[in-house]
């Protein structure tokens, strides 16, 4: 029986909800800030969030998009005019009434009356409307095209139920927008920027995913196809981690984006829309954490190294720190994954054992400890987050290696832990994605009876839409089931949907879902 | 008498203003969005932005400063405990009321009325308050301390008049925020942080600055000292380009952010705030702008080398294009001014005349023309924005360079560049402050005679307070003057003051301000 003695104290198996709360609370990524749905994103959850963005950004620019900033108030027209879309998002969005705030008499201060707007403004909750007024601006002839734009901004999305990374009224993301000539062209950028997000979040997170589209049912307000990337996260749901756009050109003509092309016809743009949040933080939480705590892949981790100092308040203290100091400054030479190694000598105040097990809680990848004697042997302890136990004595696995071998190993460390948290998780995917189910009531007994967390089923469909469709959609509410999407990459139909018995016509998965 | 044709067609000797917004809109910068004061900043000025983030970014991460992020919402209580903050902000807020819209039946939108929010949230300002809160959970012991933060984030100012990148309703910005535990302890970080913001200024975007402390007037709402950094603008007038805050303790007793200290007393913390935002890319628009248009220093270009292939549709443009695809890649390898050069091959439609100058106006430090003639000859024509013409012909300077020995030599051009911006802006800044003036009548004199664009008179006062202090600053705004601040590393006082004629101690900047 295994004596280890986990760093929470509370388990995935158990509550995975709590658990996921308590991942955050004990890595310090991110609270409740007192303010309705809104969080703080502490620093080392806003971290990780900087080094997605630093990857993506470069794959982003890579790609030829180019950033640009648009104004956090949209004018309510903007909404008006796009039936579609505003059905959407019209629900729940913070609007601005007043500018200006004055004294109430009593101490306190009130919107003053005399600074109403003439036009209520509303909080973006995304961008395309304001965005598609610049381009109808920007472009005039097929040589203004295609128009590819990128923004990294905040957006307010009024939720009553708020749960920290997945779902808060103001969130970070980025928002790429762009207007091609051809219904083509458009959509060959909307699985651009998919395999981008694939990239992204299998490279880069760790994450595997599943790129598909999107039922018609779950489609962005207004568009003509969505795309997603879903990943399942430890409790067997799954997490829609970004999703891209081909909008046809309703929103085009909405906003009036009109090129002459080299005939020298006024057309209408095609345009697309994609975007990934701060929302992928909590993916990476629920897909990489474990009973220690957060365990973050080295290409987004903050700090890969953290060494830790073991001073005893004794003389030779400062030959340890001197010591640590080389090792710190022989690390930081190194490369990992293509970029210089980040790597923290943590010289804060408190116990060595008490910042060992606040760095585990962290997930940093790598955590070195030096005492005097590690010092006297020219060694170091390394403890990988990823294989933290000795299961054998249920002890943390320290490994007592040579600096100068460590120094040299470091980057080959890094990578391995990179990979090995994304085979891991893809193990775990893949033997939890039931395929070959054939009748709806082997569906209903496998999340009823597939035990606590029971992942993904697979099955055929015939694509129903319109009232056929919302059937579909209600038979798989009763379950709390929805549609997560049609595998890109999955295999032909072959059988009959397990909805309605028609020849079926593709294969979709169907999960419970963030 | 000079034959050059500038590139713009307004001076900046004949209508600075109206030169300002020629610059911005035939550089591509930004433009008005339609949006009540907001502006759409477009790529080639976000590009000039995110160049200065990250070499800003790079100076607070060195200085231990982590980055966190905050709501941006703020709740009214929280203004309404600050009575000083609040006076300095209260009047300029843009206030959230409602959180859903529904339809008014009528084709259009309106704010829901059964979704009023209890209480009003403010969009932020600036984020003392939030921020304060914060601080206040996570402050325990004096070994939480120091707590450095930093935002980078937007904020709101309500605003009548608004000029791009100078003053605009919604803006982009970062904001440090720190505790400590003595007075010693946040002046000097009030202090290391105006220092970073002159190194910034002064080596990043080659704009010299003079740092000094704002007189009680002008001080931040609530703050104890405010210090600033100031620029001289072409026409004379200063440009505050980012402050630094010591706030003492009031804010810390406003929010109650205490910590126990060694002897487990309860201390309030000393805090600080600093702040610059996109005003400073208005800043170097003023300062390295010419007739032609914008001239952006290397270090803060997003393309410091342009290379325009010279294409006539005839088959050896294909050979160009090769050529030209040689050059980039041999300057891709070279590093300029620390940093991985940052080259771009033009091949967007159009005539390479007209791509010239749209890459002139928007001042790419180096352009590179290639046409088939320089290809036979394996040599370049090379275009330094910052002699950009040859004033005996009046044509453009180019140089013929062997490929080979430009990229050899590119580096060291870029540095070149960089600090001939630097020293032109200071020559013109030094040359256009006058010192020495002992009576009121000489600075009036000075702004009513000192030419179109007069520039900054350094005089010597007795710092009055209160009252006096009052009637300096109505004698100043009579004329439409300012005190900028009094320098940090300025003489000391050996006279009397200007105003009172009671003995000085100390030298006061004073000029016509943005």
């Amino acid at each position: 029986m295994s004596k280890i003695r986990h760093a929470l104290d509370v388990r995935r198996d158990d509550d995975f909800a709590k658990w996921y709360q308590a991942v955050i609370a004990s890595a310090d990524m991110a609270e409740e800030s007192g303010v309705r749905g809104c969080m703080v994103i502490k620093p080392w959850g806003y971290g990780i969030w900087e080094r997605i963005q630093r990857l993506m950004d470069d794959r982003i620019k890579a790609a030829g998009v180019q950033n640009a900033y648009f104004p956090i108030f949209i004018p309510l027209a903007n909404f008006e005019r796009e039936a579609d879309h505003v059905d959407g998002f019209a629900k729940e969005m913070a609007v601005v009434t007043h500018h200006r705030l004055i004294a109430d008499g009593a101490g306190g201060l009130v919107p003053d009356p005399e600074a109403k707007l003439e036009e209520p403004l509303v909080v973006r909750p995304t961008s395309e409307t304001i965005i598609g007024d610049a381009m109808a601006r920007w472009v005039q002839s097929w040589r203004d095209l295609p128009l590819m734009l990128n923004q990294w901004a905040n957006v307010v999305r009024w939720e009553m139920r708020t749960r920290m990374f997945l779902r808060t009224s103001e969130f970070l993301w980025q928002e790429g927008h762009t207007a091609h000539t051809t219904r083509e062209e458009a959509l060959e950028e909307t699985h651009r920027a998919l395999e981008m997000y694939r990239a992204c979040a299998e490279e880069d997170l760790a994450l595997p995913v599943i790129a598909g589209e999107k039922p018609e049912n779950e489609r962005f307000p207004g568009a003509d196809e969505t795309w997603s990337i879903e990943a399942m996260m430890q409790d067997g749901k799954a997490l829609q981690a970004g999703t891209s756009h081909y909008l046809g050109t309703s929103f085009s003509e909405a906003a009036g984006i009109r090129y002459q092309d080299a005939e020298g016809t006024q057309q209408l743009c095609h345009t697309t829309s994609w975007g990934t949040s701060t929302r992928l933080v909590g993916g990476v939480i629920m897909t990489h954490g474990d009973d220690d705590g957060l365990r973050v892949p080295p290409r987004i981790a903050p700090h890969q190294v953290v060494i830790l100092p073991m001073l005893r308040d004794k003389p030779e203290d400062e030959a340890v720190l001197i010591y640590c100091e080389e090792v710190r400054a022989s690390l930081a030479d190194q490369s990992a994954l293509g970029e210089k190694l980040r790597v923290l000598l943590d010289k804060s105040p408190g116990k060595a054992s008490a910042k060992r097990w606040d760095w585990v809680r962290k997930g940093a990848p790598v955590i070195v400890e030096v005492g005097p004697r590690d010092m006297e042997g020219g060694k170091v302890a390394v403890l990988r987050r990823d294989r933290l136990w000795n299961t054998e004595n249920g002890k943390p696995n320290m490994q007592f290696t040579p600096r100068g071998e460590f120094a040299r190993r470091v980057g080959e460390l890094l990578e391995e832990i990179q990979q090995s948290l994304f085979d891991e998780a893809r193990e775990r995917r893949d033997a939890n994605i039931l395929h070959g189910l054939n009748e709806w009531a082997e569906v209903t007994r496998f999340f009823a009876e597939g035990g606590k967390y029971p992942g993904w089923v697979e099955v055929q469909w015939a694509r129903p839409t319109g009232a056929a469709l919302d059937a579909v959609v209600e038979q798989l509410k009763a379950e709390k089931l929805t549609i997560r999407n049609v595998p890109r990459d999955g295999e032909a139909a072959d059988g009959t949907c397990i909805f309605t018995g028609d020849p079926a016509v593709e294969r979709i998965l169907v999960a419970r879902a963030y």
